[in-house]
């Protein structure tokens, strides 16, 4: 998917919502636990449930391999389903990989081609070689962690390098790396006070921002200083929305906490564009 | 694995030497493309004619997630192997993982317990919260990112924060986490001038050391500023030792180039011990 039409499919739905499908099998109903594949179960009524309310779907990885086999051929039926059912949806792998070059290309093959989907998250510290491979691809996205919406956070990604601080140099620097067009940005909407800065850096990137809702982030401050002119911002919520409910209802559950927060992006998109 | 466990093994085989498992289909011997799970044969003949000149194995985790389901189950038999037939193998899941707190509990749940790694790689750039997760686990070592042996490691990895390069905060900021002890930490063999300002931070901690071989690394560098009073070292080969013949002969020439690194360690200990 090219960021285009990602950004068409934004101002259709009104919504730059992304759902993180972060499934939890102690979290979800009880019922499911009797079918055959719970987590994909889980998904698949989630995604009925909300796909026209988001632009983008968002598996953690972890919470796929802490089931092992069974986990990881969840995340396979999840993602196909996605990319034959709702094939205009953005879908992101948030694996945050990163390793020298020849195997971040094991990593950029696996989620691009086998599991087929259209970006993943990467970790910055091992520099410039380390992500190349993945931006190698058409149409594929790579979503560089740059200031992350946890505590550790300010260990090392706010500590200033040379007069900037590092999460600045990270951004500022992968700028002239090859095919950077495909890079877009994780920013954590807890910190939206730095949303201005980052702006000034990378005006016309995409920035995937977590941190809405169980973090404590807020919309309407990120969207303030966030925005740019192609809306440029994927808002994740995860738990907020997949667990608003424990019964039966919980897709449909689901379903109003994300109508919630589109309400409140088309009001803000209606207000800016 | 206890690290006092581990030192013993060390002393006994007169090795400190790491086989990184980096399969990838392309490399290995065509008649195991018959085989019904190449990989896993691939592993197995290489664990049988090395285990005896190594103390640690290393599968990265890209090699497999690019096979899909295939690779993790073929991740999953080679560390069942690993455990049942020689448990005083150390062994690491070379995953470079890293997320906010619950998804790092997800990810150690995974390596540790689904999979029963005695350790795993962990990147630093999300700080505490995000690696702490790992090091709650008992006798389980968390293997953290400090300077790696690619390139991209000057990007951000050697750039001065507040006087001291990145990595040397990394290392000195990780002393203070909750359950410190379990931590050890990856350093390129390529940049073997770094490791006495290494051992002036982490006088203790084991050092995972790849880049000798293919990457260019040189072993006696190495040891000469890298060995502390217990060793302290892990080295490892990948490609050097597993590719070393892609004949049927693959698994004796293996054992060949083991042999000759385990021998050159050899040496190295009884001169320094």
């Amino acid at each position: 998917m090219t960021t285009q039409q990602l950004t068409e499919q934004i101002q259709k739905k009104k919504s730059f919502l992304c759902i993180g499908l972060d499934v939890d099998l102690n979290k979800i109903p009880e019922h499911l636990l009797n079918e055959e594949d719970p987590i994909f179960a889980f998904n698949k009524a989630i995604i009925d449930a909300t796909h026209h309310l988001c632009v983008a779907y968002k598996p953690n990885t972890a919470f796929y391999e802490a089931y092992g086999l069974k986990g990881w051929k969840a995340l396979e039926k999840t993602i196909q389903y996605l990319n034959t059912s709702y094939p205009e949806i953005f879908t992101i792998a948030d694996a945050k990989r990163g390793d020298i070059g020849n195997t971040s290309s094991m990593y950029a093959k696996a989620f691009f081609e086998d599991l087929g989907f259209d970006s993943v998250t990467v970790a910055p510290y091992m520099g410039k070689d380390s992500v190349e491979p993945f931006l190698a691809f058409e149409n594929k996205h790579t979503i560089m962690l740059a200031l992350t919406s946890n505590e550790g956070a300010f260990d090392f990604q706010t500590k200033t390098i040379e007069g900037t601080e590092l999460y600045k140099q990270v951004l500022e620097t992968s700028k002239a790396w090859r095919n950077s067009e495909n890079l877009m940005y994780v920013v954590g909407a807890t910190k939206a006070e730095y949303f201005s800065d980052i702006r000034g850096i990378v005006p016309n990137s995409f920035l995937l921002v977590p941190g809405v809702g169980a973090q404590g982030g807020n919309l309407q401050d990120v969207c303030k200083y966030g925005l740019n002119k192609h809306v440029g911002l994927l808002i994740n919520s995860s738990r907020g929305i997949i667990y608003a409910s424990k019964q039966n209802d919980f897709a449909q559950a689901a379903a109003i906490k994300a109508e919630e927060l589109q309400q409140e992006m088309a009001l803000i998109l209606k207000e800016q564009f």
